[in-house]
């Protein structure tokens, strides 16, 4: 390949919000930038999590010199342990980013193995060819970055996820003047998170969390309960603020917001003003005016906190009348149902609960249409790639970048895997990468497949029956059975005669066989198979999976 | 019981979104208002619809003198068919509404038995110790009402379902007037629909879609797709006249489109101008500019015509390069991504996607805060029910009642079966009815119940796990098997080394134990489960449900 030629191919992150991953190829240098996981979507049942699919990766191993993580949200880390134990080479990421990655590494066991390689917005580090400079951005996360890459082809800028707050609460800005930078010395391609591109105008500022959660701290005189992304480091802050403005002291719950929020006061990123922060023990002794509970769950996780605080199952925290509960997060798509849940039970026990419909205690951490305008209009990219979002998502973002006057065919919609090729004048698509999506369940990753989650599909919907007959083989004669035995079809104990009936239909198709074809297992068992589906398709309106089994006697 | 009481017991709508059912009895009198059906939620696995438990009508059969239905929306009727083979009592409602509930009944084969009687706003029809007048109400279908009913112990509104649109398309106006009547008569009881109450201020009319219509048919040269719910007739009534203006043609697409199109039609609630209305056939002869096609599938049902059309799979409508799409309804919570899916699919092919997030094609038919305010305002009740709403939206709407000077001890906020016992001057809650979700699988009702939701949970997360093992009675000896069958599980094709393991687990625990135990079929069965369980747990940390099956050989 012409060193002077860059491969940019997205292994994730085009055509879905998470599983965020891209390649960045010159010569012989591989450069990879974020390894996300993705949350599985309703069909993919008992699936845990979604990795990209990183043969591509494995295939070039050689060649793959490092991967920068823009911050340290799930969608951006969550596939690392999985990458690192197929190719370990070196992890770059700012303090919080690898304090957050580093935890992780230690539950896979991968920590001692690792490198971890600690960079600042500013900073330029050579890796391989590329020159990559981190660049500093707000998000609802801290410390995060952007990229701006100095390959043999040209500049490429990386937003990460981003957007733009005048008033973030560490006060770190994201860093205009150096994207502009890129803009002013001429950048080949920008990649631009897409996420947003619905909203009009402009995200609000984390700060203006801030300014409702001190409305309603000062309005009440009973607990209070915030649940938010234990990610959310400012948030965190913002509560601890104001409860100390407050005179309340904060009791953090729930597994990962107390190890966050330990890995972020530890590098300095969290800061409790004296006496803020307290026990669980003194949630039984202290006023309920001077308490704040900062938990997670607030996307109605069955086994949150906040889920068993709901349901009344949570070992320490028994909500009571009065108590008020801050949901300070986004409802994910696909999530309200759960978290409606968790709101109406925590109503019932006589709870005040505030959330994004009814409340401004949420801004979303994306970029709306005018910052991502402001972003294309700094970086005045030759070629465009709009990342980050379902397909629908980039196409509007890549409108957007029309409207801003880059040219419809130097903008590049990609789908996971497309080796989109670029020299310094001319870009294009240049075949396909293995890409896709991988199935982690439990500690099995890939091999649940399609045919699998169709079958879980199906006895999901409409259960199972096993039908269990014994024939002899030389006579052909039934000596045990037919035996029925079924699971998520009907409650057997009520539904006696229904199992009568079935096995009624089977002693009957026996009963008519002829003993040549009943001497061929295939042959009975495609028969029974067929004599239930029909009877119990025509009867019940139902299609169990059923499973015919012949015992040779 | 006193004939100048009056139970309220709400069968269902309150606690949920749909199932609204609502039982009003005085005497030995009884009048059931609405019979609806919800869509089930993600965890009834398998689950058509879900309607109210009506046990408490059926065990008071020979009270219940009719059923007067709101609208012919299917959280409204669609219960209907379940109620009337039960207690089959005369069905009062507006003409569409009949017209609707008429085609409903037909697919249960129950129309010639049941009786429909045609009722008209300001009309009083007497129903036992009820004169029950219909009040016009404007919603998002056509020729809705609400109520008001004089009883015995008071009057009561029921607001049905009802938004306050000042320009409905047809001209027929919320009757402000009527429900003011009832305040300046004195009325006891209001039952207002919640559903809105975490939306301020007013609902946008449905006239403004029309002009987003106007506007986008204006601006577009091929063809235009629209997908809507079937029942809003208003809505495919505003597609017909900009489609006239534009010199476009109409196709109907989708069973429930082209059905309920005809009723509406045939009671002249849909007008189509000469020329206007055209068969799918000419699709494939008109000019792209003057093709509008009206179909089903906004809620991104895998099975309608959109999502069809989005796989590629409609048998009549391919969609191309430059058709516009638009998506003329709400995104119903828990059907994003489905929408979200068939929405990146048609860009894919080419399509222009519009929606709401994106542009003004749809309004809400249900009243927001304002309106709710002005309803509690007119009717002025001394007691007051929120309806129609999860609990937390009931809570809302307590509130906001509240905030109106309804004395706090005067709200009642009901869950499905509360006995509600009102006189003159008093309210309280005097006894639970059985009340509850009856699931319907099919032609099965109520058969499908918790066991069978969890095992169709586990068999659809985990997958099962069937072990075939034949002993020999009197000496134990193992003689077939073990054999082990799975679905759901790992793809056994390509995964013989788990299933050798599973296999050879089950050899040595049978080689371990003593002769006595193996002769206990259960104590075999219950071995074999718990150490494949162990094994699966710790090595693949899933949990499949395992049926051990023993033939006595």
């Amino acid at each position: 390949m012409d060193d002077a030629t860059l491969l940019i191919i997205p292994l994730g992150g085009v055509g879905e919000i998470g599983l965020n991953m891209t390649v960045f190829q010159s010569g012989d240098d591989i450069l990879v930038v974020d390894a996300g996981l993705m949350f599985p979507e309703e069909e993919m049942l008992g699936v845990d999590v979604v990795i990209p699919d990183i043969t591509y990766l494995i295939e070039n191993r050689e060649k793959v010199l490092g991967i920068i993580i823009t911050h340290g949200h799930e969608d951006h880390i969550g596939a690392l342990p999985y990458l690192l134990r197929e190719i370990n080479v070196p992890v770059y990421g700012t303090p919080l980013t690898l304090g957050l990655i580093s935890e992780k590494l230690k539950e896979h066991e991968l920590n001692e193995k690792s490198t971890l390689i600690c960079v600042r917005p500013r900073e330029i580090i050579q890796i391989g060819v590329f020159s990559v400079e981190c660049i500093r951005i707000t998000h609802s996360i801290v410390d995060g970055i952007g990229l701006g890459i100095t390959t043999p082809a040209g500049r490429v800028v990386h937003t990460g996820d981003f957007k733009i707050d005048q008033t973030p609460v560490d006060g770190e800005l994201l860093d205009i003047h150096r994207f502009g930078d890129y803009g002013e010395m001429g950048t080949l391609v920008l990649l631009s998170d897409s996420t947003n591109v619905e909203k009009e105008g402009y995200s609000l500022s984390e700060r203006e969390v801030g300014t409702a959660f001190d409305k309603i701290f000062g309005d009440t005189k009973k607990r209070i309960i915030v649940a938010t992304f234990a990610s959310n480091i400012h948030r965190i802050q913002q509560v601890i603020d104001v409860a100390a403005k407050y005179k309340r002291k904060v009791i953090l719950n729930g597994r990962s917001m107390i190890n966050n929020s330990r890995i972020a006061e530890e590098l300095g990123y969290l800061r409790y003003p004296p006496d803020v922060k307290t026990a669980m023990e003194d949630l039984y002794t202290l006023p309920d005016d001077e308490i704040v509970i900062v938990t997670t769950g607030s996307q109605g996780e069955p086994m949150s906190s906040l889920s068993r605080m709901a349901m009344d199952d949570h070992k320490q925290i028994k909500v009571k009348e009065g108590d008020t509960v801050l949901l300070s997060a986004r409802f994910i798509p696909g999530n309200e149902r759960a978290i409606g849940r968790v709101i109406n039970h925590l109503f019932r026990r006589g709870a005040n609960v505030l959330y994004e419909q009814v409340s401004d205690i949420h801004v979303s951490g994306h970029a709306c249409r005018e910052e991502q305008k402001m972003m294309i209009n700094l970086v005045r990219p030759k070629y465009f790639i709009p990342i980050h979002g379902e397909y629908r998502h980039l196409v509007y973002h890549a409108r957007l970048a029309e409207g801003l006057n880059i040219p419809k065919e130097n903008i590049l919609i990609l789908e996971d895997g497309d080796i989109a090729k670029f020299t310094k004048d001319s870009a294009a698509i240049a075949g396909k990468a293995g890409a896709g999506r991988v199935f982690v369940d439990g500690k099995g990753i890939g091999d649940v497949g399609s045919i699998v989650l169709r079958d879980r599909k199906h006895l999901g919907m409409d259960g199972i029956i096993i039908v269990l007959i014994g024939i002899e083989k030389s006579t052909a004669k039934v000596v045990t059975g037919p035996e029925i035995i079924t699971r998520g079809f009907v409650y057997e104990a009520e539904s006696q005669e229904v199992m009568d009936e079935l096995r009624s239909i089977v002693i009957a198709l026996l009963g008519e066989m002829e003993q040549e074809s009943k001497q061929e297992w295939i042959v009975v068992k495609e028969r029974v198979t067929s004599a239930l589906k029909r009877h119990i398709k025509k009867k019940m309106e139902r299609r169990p999976m059923i499973i015919p089994i012949i015992i040779e006697v």
